[in-house]
């Protein structure tokens, strides 16, 4: 099938355990937006991984309600290169979804999954200044971080079920944690609490966060102003592009002791550095 | 603080890797809609942990561009046995908002998160015919689903960044999968697959999911027909609240031939039965 790629061969900063680094290439997941048209009009915008869009588009919109049969979809028009799927409901279905979204626009524009309420791919990001930082930040201090965050993980060490989130210092002191179902809501309850307290743009400070780092992770950081993001687990390719025009360095795969860097690597200070 | 609970006690059903299951009680992570108003009026349904409402409401509107500093929030009124935050704007801020919302409200009201254009706590829910089943899946069948999966996993193997979602017979053989960044977005082409080639409702089908399960993967299954759903990770509240409803099995922690079964028991089938 033509289409874009699942997977994208990016730059990567390997650090070990000891005083060394490596210039390396790492496979990242693809992510980006696609837009899913109704009969022509834009309706919805989707962060994925391309490959099977109209099959994506088509489920999407059986379960949303939009429509509850193949006899509903009269065609489906993809276009890879623009990320744009236009699906064409029939004429009866065309006039009931028309009628519930009169109802459903009035009260609800967005979520907390970061992408809704955007209209189309060009609306999807929002802006603020580049982050900048003068200062170096030590790797053992990252490489601490899951150590330092795995006894405030209560719910999840119970559960199994939670994500966390945590605003550490350069030094990679905790300053404030948060655990939640959504990723990203972990991440909007201490960017919360600083802005409640007049604590943001947080310049000096870094977030860590348990699992994968996806556009949205980028997109929040970056409003918050923060110049480092690092995560036990991969970062997509869109997180990489928004880290590196943010300005952001971003860490994946902290464990073990080791730890890559995939943007703005100069931040990142070694006892002894050795370049591979 | 007051408020609701994070973690919730269930029942559950332990499936070890012979032929014995114990009943017992497990502790999960609590998922359920907080409703944030602004000025009194709905404006977004989000799916999370509770606890920190308050911050997360605040971080997610700050994240979102709908306030840009401490000051456009006047105050926040937080009701958490009813689920809802309302923010109390600036009327500066209460006015480029206005104008904003109008903006944006033409064209997009929704998004793969499976939640957004959802009002108001009441209309979060899309209802389907509950599922039924007659005959008993074994055991066996669950347990084997992780390694059968695995080698499918082409863009996981290689980047650790993607979730993977399988269709499979009730003898746990695989019929479909699909991988992405997004969990919801894998289902959604798998389920959108079904729907294009006529084979929806599928009743005689499992969904198998790599990560966790949470509400909006069990509303995609409940309205897909899917009799039961197994993943390798922790369900919510809200998944177990929503299988229990729709009729369908919901399985957890799928992992060295064991797991844990927390809801509709009875259409597992063991070799040798033994109950603790």
């Amino acid at each position: 099938m033509a289409g874009r790629e699942r997977m994208q061969h990016v730059p990567v900063v390997r650090v070990g355990d000891g005083a060394t680094s490596e210039t390396s290439t790492d496979d990242v997941a693809v992510e980006a937006a696609l837009e899913v048209r109704l009969n022509g009009q834009p309706f919805s915008v989707t962060m994925r991984t391309p490959g099977a869009d109209r099959e994506l588009a088509a489920g999407f919109l059986f379960t949303e309600g939009i429509v509850t049969a193949a006899a509903d979809i009269v065609a489906v028009h993809v276009d890879p290169p623009a990320d744009v799927v236009d699906v064409i409901l029939s004429a009866d279905r065309a006039a009931a979804v028309a009628a519930q979204r009169d109802t459903r626009r009035q009260v609800t524009t967005t979520s907390s999954c970061g992408m809704c309420g955007r209209p189309d791919l060009a609306s999807t990001r929002l802006t603020a200044p580049r982050v900048g930082l003068t200062r170096t930040i030590d790797a053992h201090a990252i490489r601490a971080l899951p150590e330092r965050l795995a006894p405030l993980q209560e719910t999840f060490a119970a559960t199994g079920g939670l994500h966390a989130a945590a605003l550490c210092t350069l030094e990679g002191d905790i300053v404030d944690t948060a655990e939640d179902v959504g990723r990203h809501n972990a991440v909007d309850k201490i960017i919360g609490r600083r802005l409640l307290a007049g604590g943001l743009p947080a310049g000096d400070l870094l977030l860590f966060v348990s699992g994968r780092t996806s556009f949205e992770i980028l997109q929040k950081a970056w409003l918050a102003g923060v110049p480092l993001v690092a995560a036990v687990s991969a970062p997509s390719s869109l997180a990489i592009e928004l880290a590196d025009e943010a300005g952001i360095t971003l860490i994946g795969f902290v464990r073990g002791g080791r730890f890559n860097i995939y943007t703005h690597p100069a931040r990142i200070a070694y006892g002894t550095l050795e370049h591979g």
